[in-house]
């Protein structure tokens, strides 16, 4: 299945388990559509990979497709996951409830400032990045959240894959150097807001003059 | 210049600060590749756009390539910005010091949470979503970021980008429909994680058994 399946796939549920809250039952391929920006022919396509699941002229069930796209991506397990980075946006994440509701639970946090160290946050010790063997080895940790500094991501993330971490949500704006199988999904908040700037700025500097 | 183009610039722009807060002088565009996950000809490549920075062999100012990617990257100037969402990642972001840093002030905050409307953070009152208009026109906010539930996104972008505003950042799970001249750029946390349960699901569910 493609990238672009996966993520289209991701916003289905998204929209699904808040159509559920709302207590709606029956949701179209049209609906799914506008609230993806795709279309209806996509949804029908991305969904029938894993069975029929609606009816023609009756749409989805909201809580059986749910359900069903819930077991595929992943999400009704638990992953246990390492916090890299106890700064400002490590803290905003580590409160993030969305983590928590997708099975991803915080289990250590690493960070190198002596000031952060022996700490610990809702119980969970903030230990030094030196000492990362030792936490995977501990926490049994198979994924890790990386919020460092740029400089500092692609070391760490070696040192977590040594130890055995497989999967790698990176925050920090690089794009890391991995090898087989792991696996790294970048969320670059600063690049993006960067690159709106920027696309915000040239529109100023190109408009005709009035 | 292309998005990648721009993106990569702001990786440039970021190790550069980085490099500056720890006092190194020069860069070369060896180092820059290797920390942006690119090949040195492509990072002398997308500087000689803005003129011949580098001296053969003794690599880029650090200071002065900072300089120069900040002007261009639009964030020697301040962007007044609406926060749509008052929830724990609305929050989170509202003390997210890279905002300010790249010039990006928060100056509102709306949400349509009776618990959290009349409040205030750090002085900035909490609106009504129903106050948009009013809100963009005394603040004069250009840009909002968005981190509202999915369902909601689609209308308070349209509802904004009416009153005015015509760059956003957008948190929430869906791709915007937007006409031009806006400018949106996505950033989905919960996407990625969800892209990454998969991927880490599906490895295991084929990985040949021992």
């Amino acid at each position: 299945m493609s990238d672009y399946t996966v993520r289209r796939l991701s916003m289905y549920y998204r929209i699904l388990d808040e159509l559920e809250r709302e207590s709606d039952d029956v949701v179209s391929s049209a609906s799914l559509a506008r609230m993806t920006g795709t279309n209806s022919a996509q949804v029908r396509k991305d969904l029938s990979y894993f069975g029929n699941f609606g009816k023609r002229g009756r749409g989805y069930s909201v809580s059986d497709l749910r359900e069903r796209l819930r077991a595929i991506l992943g999400l009704d397990r638990q992953w246990n996951v390492l916090l890299v980075g106890a700064g400002h946006l490590g803290s905003a994440l580590f409160s993030y409830k969305d983590f928590a509701k997708r099975g991803f639970h915080i289990v250590g946090i690493l960070d190198n400032d002596p000031e952060k160290l022996g700490r610990s946050w809702d119980g969970i010790a903030v230990n030094a990045i030196s000492e990362a063997e030792e936490v995977v080895a501990r926490t049994g940790a198979e994924v890790a959240v990386i919020v460092t500094p740029a400089h500092a991501a692609q070391e760490v993330i070696e040192r977590l894959t040594r130890a055995g971490v497989r999967g790698f949500l990176n925050f920090a704006p690089i794009k890391p150097e991995t090898t087989e199988p792991v696996r790294v999904r970048n969320v670059n908040i600063t690049i993006e807001l960067e690159g709106l700037a920027y696309a915000l700025q040239h529109d100023e500097l190109t408009r005709p003059s009035l």
